[in-house]
């Protein structure tokens, strides 16, 4: 199998960056909605301990190794392999969350999304959208490329609601082997029930309703960043596209990975091109390195998260090989064992 | 006069940033000790403001005009004015702050700083340190110069008290026209007794117990920094660099305006030349633009601030003229007025 398959970024980068959306939604707190976390109240956490992770190269702030409870190293270990290889030190963008990060970040100025079924998700939405195009400015002036990753809990949920409300017959992706298509789309129904009471056109509002922080704040760098712009995660990030679109926005690419797009509870390579967005699929070949918890990736679990797709296909366009990616991924997560 | 004077540095940059460490000590809030805000309480509000007003080109979160009590001009309104002629977006990092911010921001993770003669100033200096040196890592994949500015009220006094602590015969600078230099030696000899208790040598224990937060992250940035580092500000950034040499990094290049260098109550040139550290003056000629807040500053009021004589740096070694940089000043403050 190649290494990428799809639309794959044609640019040479001289000065990249690959930064990660953090955010929480209270979605992930519901019990068996999101795998992203060894229980739901600790979902929330996810983000922080990440970001310390790909920052550090450790979890110190708790005594946790970065695997899921079933042995699979989780997608930040993924990134930080990355960030190691490539030299490249990763930014993290703080959208929404509830606990206090461990280290430095941009903060965009955002609070936790709430449950769409009992109110108004992301109140603040156009607030958000404005501090993104803000932190895209910046951004252009440093950088011509951005790799621009999420790790939002919970969040396939909110991107379903938000994916559905712009009117695409979406399905979403998730961390866990087996979907919890039910719970989701039980929730997605409650969600765009309240919404058609006072139905909404604008694609803010309708984030404001049903979707969760990194939404407005992935468009809002969108819409400023000059450079070349691939967005790095599966579903949500295809909401985000969604959401350009619908305001008309030029659409930046989606890069992800193979088993996001063999996901068989989803639809990904269907809704990309309904939005009309370019995506890529890296296929870092985790079932042949020897590592069982990374060829649990193949199996379904995991799939995704924290840009780790994006990372890959990112070292990718610098000139690494896909052995010298693998190489350093299975020495990265054997470290941690 | 030349428009600057000293050791201007001599970079030709192609991708500059301009950054400001914005913090607290509870210094500013004793009286007569600060004149960054319209009094003592309000001091701790003014980094949050000026990073409004940079970032926005307004203040919209109080209803406020950015002018000191006497009418004159705030040097972030300087600085917004750079910004807008070089088309260059600010950075600002929170070094630890009082009040939530407004505008998008860097997160260095510190608290406001304490009253060193009651208790360790900056109890988390050396993780902040840390955090420095993680921003400056970020900062040099993309760009080759960085003007970093700083914002602390209260700052000149824990200034004052890191350089005598470190043994520089020092004298600090003010925002008022009167700088209140019995109010801080009294407050200065204070907290040295209280340091003396307990000697310490290593330069970030100096900082934990009678500096400000700025001070470690500004060190740290400046550790990993691989571009060309300008300093913006006067005393307080001596007092940095004061910090590196004792720890025996290199030391950047300082940049402020020739109104600090006037001042007669401290001794700016002395203490860049016992420190070993290159310095440059920049002229605006606020005298002769006739408008009467700007005037102000010849007469010793504000005298520099948020950056402003290192923003005007950048723009002449971006190649802008002093006539450019002079006209878009006055342009900048009328608006406000």
């Amino acid at each position: 199998m190649p290494f990428i398959t799809g639309d794959v970024p044609s640019c040479s980068p001289e000065r990249p960056i690959f930064s990660v959306i953090l955010g929480n939604t209270l979605l992930s707190t519901i019990p068996g909605l999101s795998g992203a976390g060894p229980d739901p109240e600790k979902t929330l956490l996810t983000p922080n301990l990440d970001a310390e992770l790909v920052t550090t190269g450790r979890i110190t702030s708790l005594p946790l190794k970065p695997n899921t409870p079933t042995g699979c190293p989780t997608p930040a270990t993924i990134a930080r392999a990355m960030t190691e290889l490539t030299g490249i030190p990763p930014l993290f963008i703080n959208a929404g969350l509830k606990n206090r990060m461990t280290v430095p970040f941009i903060d965009a100025l955002g609070e936790p999304g709430n449950d769409p079924r009992k109110g108004d998700a992301v109140p603040q939405a156009k607030t958000l959208y404005a501090h993104g195009r803000e932190i895209g400015r910046f951004l252009s002036r440093t950088s011509d490329l951005l790799v621009l990753g999420e790790c939002v809990p919970g969040g396939t949920t909110s991107a379903l609601c938000v994916l559905r409300a712009l009117g695409y017959p979406a399905s979403v992706s998730s961390s866990f082997v087996k979907n919890p298509v039910n719970n989701k789309e039980a929730l997605c129904q409650e969600a765009l029930a309240r919404l058609a009471k006072k139905p909404v056109g604008d694609p803010l509002e309708i984030v404001c309703r049903v979707g969760d922080p990194m939404i407005p704040v992935a468009a809002g760098i969108a819409e400023s960043y000059a450079g070349t712009l691939v967005l790095a995660g599966g579903t949500q990030m295809l909401a985000v596209c969604a959401v350009l679109k619908a305001m008309g926005r030029p659409l930046p690419t989606v890069a992800t990975t193979i088993y996001v797009k063999e996901d068989r509870s989803a639809n990904v390579e269907e809704l990309a091109s309904r939005i009309g967005v370019g995506i890529c699929y890296v296929d870092p070949s985790f079932g042949t390195l020897g590592h069982p918890g990374l060829a649990r990736y193949c199996e379904g679990e995991v799939k995704e998260g924290t840009g780790a797709g994006g990372a890959m296909c990112l070292a990718y366009m610098m000139g690494y090989t896909p052995q010298q990616i693998q190489e350093k991924i299975l020495a990265t997560v054997e470290a941690y064992s």
